[in-house]
């Protein structure tokens, strides 16, 4: 891993805060971590995306919000209006859930409709992920999903929300190989070192969520204190 | 406890399904045993709620659905459009989840103005539970969270979701105290065991959520078995 890649690597950060009890406090705070470490953006839940537009003038910081978040429960047309609801509220980026239930029982066309639905709402500039739950798949059950997200023309597709286990290496490879260029992969769920960082992104991640991002990036600069 | 108490036990659970990878086969499941045991309802997310309309034709089944869940932080517009959504595909009560980053920072008259425009969304005979998250709050705000629900007219205040930890003895007894027969409390949350069940209902609790609620009337028929 070279250089410019260590240097770039607070780019690869959504920045997160998604937990129930997050106030306006730990928004700011989150805010203003984002700014001072220049994340990608910060994650955050629906009701907070107006309040985080207010403190985030600088366009460098994304907004990334969530539809169908945690559970991908919910019904089509509710995360269609929480995706448009995210991004009149000033939201770049959103990560709606599958709906984990149609994908354990082989429902793609179903799971690709929805997305399919989910992005036609959007402003064609709103980055769409489609989290997949990887944890609760087997690798077909993946690779099929990965695809159902290429078809209904995501961005990326996102092992996981973060509440039901964490990433694995094999999960990224594996979306990585039925990608192909077409859709990026987004990691998450337990990213709480430096090394696993690396590790999720030369298996082929292009971003990583994360409530850790600072620590991580700190783990980075002490390392470098101790190289030169 | 008296026998005629334990013989309406099972009118006093909402026998939930509520995790992402509930499927059909799952809701069948959960239809299948409330009308074996007679359960009051059965709690199931959203997307669920017209299939399980269909398969439950008996009125004396309740279905229970879910708004805001299991996070609370999504827009109030979505958590009232859910809760419409959910009456009209036949839910006949709706535990809406309060935004709990407002409760831990005291923002009550929030959560009260939120909860009052689900409550006036929904048709009057639809019942409305307001989940506090209980185990997130200190007690005085779980007592601030509760009048803001009965201010805002919910039938019932709830413990949980059984994401965030189990209820306690101590939060009903919380709840109970300042509900003075104003409001109903549901304790939902690691709810496992005959015992623990009855401990909450002698402890004020009116309702019991529980994705064990099979096992725990197992539990009461091998006891009256014995005793017999």
């Amino acid at each position: 891993m070279n250089d410019s890649f260590l240097k770039n690597l607070h780019r690869c950060f959504d920045h997160a805060a998604l937990q129930a009890r997050v106030d306006e406090a730990a928004v700011r705070k989150l805010c203003d971590e984002a700014l001072k470490y220049h994340f990608h953006s910060v994650a955050i839940n629906p009701c907070w995306v107006k309040y985080t537009r207010m403190l985030l003038e600088k366009p460098e910081t994304c907004i990334c919000s969530v539809a169908g978040f945690p559970l991908g429960a919910s019904r089509t047309d509710i995360k269609v209006k929480e995706a448009i609801k995210a991004a009149s509220d000033g939201a770049h980026e959103l990560d709606m859930v599958a709906n984990i239930g149609w994908l354990v029982s082989d429902r793609f066309p179903q799971v690709e409709e929805e997305t399919r639905q989910v992005r036609e709402a959007l402003p064609y500039n709103i980055v769409l992920k489609v989290i997949i739950e990887a944890g609760e798949l087997t690798e077909q059950q993946q690779l099929a999903a990965t695809r159902a997200a290429i078809n209904a023309g995501a961005q990326f597709v996102k092992t996981g929300t973060g509440f039901l286990g964490n990433v694995t290496i094999k999960q990224v490879k594996t979306l990585y190989r039925v990608a192909q260029g077409q859709i990026q992969i987004k990691a998450a769920g337990g990213i709480r070192t430096l090394d696993q960082s690396l590790a999720l992104l030369q298996a082929g991640a292009a971003r990583l969520g994360s409530s850790r991002s600072v620590q991580i990036m700190e783990e980075l600069r002490a390392r470098e204190n101790l190289d030169s």
